[in-house]
């Protein structure tokens, strides 16, 4: 008998990976968790039957949510993680000696408790003494915040479900007031391929705009998320990734890493037409 | 009942594609051709079994192997297209008003008609006075042809099945040899994330690399095929297409496009380190 982990990417498209066996289910306060094993990707998790993350691959989402504003801004000391309780984004911020403090805030529990057991691939460095887990909602944390970080890190999941308020325009504003003046968020920005995907990204984009004078978008091949074109929102008060800044001293830092280089950092801000066009809509 | 297409893109990933309805099928001298149609993507065509073209997303595929080299040299007069039934590349190469003759040499004459009958959105230009259609295996046709062409693009299938022949370094070879001082070669490069796709791109690369001194990749997003991260191959004599050529002038022809623009072109050689490193491996 084979096992097979089957998501729907729209009504009419499955992607579909063999599995070896399912290590977890569980049903949280807040969702669906599964842990599965398998030949191609090694472990991966999905919540509420959507992929999170694969062993094989989630290198790519980590380097390019994290490396992109540190290089941005080496100056980045005071982090705020929304999200990520995987821990992947965690491990690369702990990369950096120069981040003094990181205030991660996940909704769900249960999620890290889960990779903690199952994922010490990315949950490794969730005990780092830098590291502050508050287990509350995102939304609600933000708000209280004032002129405090020099980035926002939102790694959630869809709008669809517990992610949906870390897409609306009352998170964003509060993000740029828990921002200092160098502030930088950045956020999973969902896929521009298939509509559902590529709806959430344009509402997403012009509520950023509404709150930010810069505002970017940038892609990278993820192959286990729905059509594999992701992308990822940079915004900021002041800082251009791709304006005045030194992009290539982050080479000093001497991090090795399987994904970003420098090369790709500026290469990655580059879109298709029809990306930027879609970005470019006044329609919800 | 539901119909669906289901593709194996490894022993244990399957994308599947909801059907309207089966268009066509017939088996050819040279593979099975098969027409879809569907309401993601449209009518799209699979040979063998893999996925070829979608309605939906050919547009990024015939973009970047077309528009990259015509940027990088605007001189290209004579062009040699080898595979390419479907017409899709030759359409965009018909835009040219300054290309004077295409050479397109396609092994299998039943994938033009079929093509000519259920895809006029990629088949439109075939029969412009400039394009001379050989129905002939390109790996004989490259071989008596010397110091000809400005630019030959590789437009195949995977180097499993009648497309073997154009993945070997006897073609590489004939092809420099058919390419006069400033000849490009450009060809579908597969892809690196799943081995079978990536042992082939190496291969070629390492190919490649043995005749042309000036070799690189470029990637894009094309969801359909395997992964959805897809390379194409820039070889060339001497013209490097990051080099001192001027790709902004490329605008001033006017040519609307959905995939590629100038900022794309220099983006989209920025590789990611894992894929670096597979093209600098010595091993087959």
């Amino acid at each position: 008998m084979e096992l097979w982990y089957t998501e729907q990417h729209t009504d009419s498209v499955r992607f579909s990976i063999k599995v070896k066996e399912q290590l977890y289910n569980n049903k949280s306060e807040f969702q669906q968790i599964d842990v599965f094993d398998s030949e191609e990707f090694g472990k991966f998790f999905t919540l509420d039957g959507l992929m999170m993350l694969t062993e094989k691959d989630e290198f790519i989402y980590h380097d390019m949510i994290v490396h992109i504003p540190m290089a941005t801004n080496p100056n980045i000391k005071n982090v705020l993680v929304i999200g990520a309780g995987d821990g992947g984004t965690i491990r690369e911020l702990t990369r950096y000696k120069t981040i003094e403090n990181i205030d991660m805030v996940e909704i769900d529990k249960l999620v890290v408790d889960v990779c903690k057991e199952y994922f010490p691939l990315t949950a490794s460095q969730l005990e780092d003494p830098r590291v502050n887990i508050f287990y509350e909602d995102g939304l609600k944390f933000v708000r209280t915040k004032k002129d405090k970080y020099d980035l926002i890190i939102v790694d959630s999941t869809d709008p669809f479900g517990p992610g949906e308020g870390l897409f609306t325009k009352e998170f964003y504003g509060n993000c740029f007031n828990a921002l200092n003046e160098d502030g930088i968020l950045v956020n999973q920005h969902e896929s521009p391929y298939y509509p559902t995907y590529a709806n959430a990204m344009k509402r997403a984009h012009k509520r950023i705009k509404e709150f930010f004078p810069i505002c970017r978008v940038y892609q990278a091949h993820i192959p286990t998320y729905p059509s594999g074109h992701w992308l990822f929102g940079f915004a900021s008060k002041k800082i251009d990734p791709l304006g005045n800044v030194e992009i290539e001293k982050w080479n000093d830092l001497g991090l090795k890493t399987k994904y970003y280089n420098t090369n790709l950092h500026k290469g990655c801000f580059a879109l298709p037409n029809y990306v930027m066009e879609m970005l470019a809509s006044q329609d919800e």
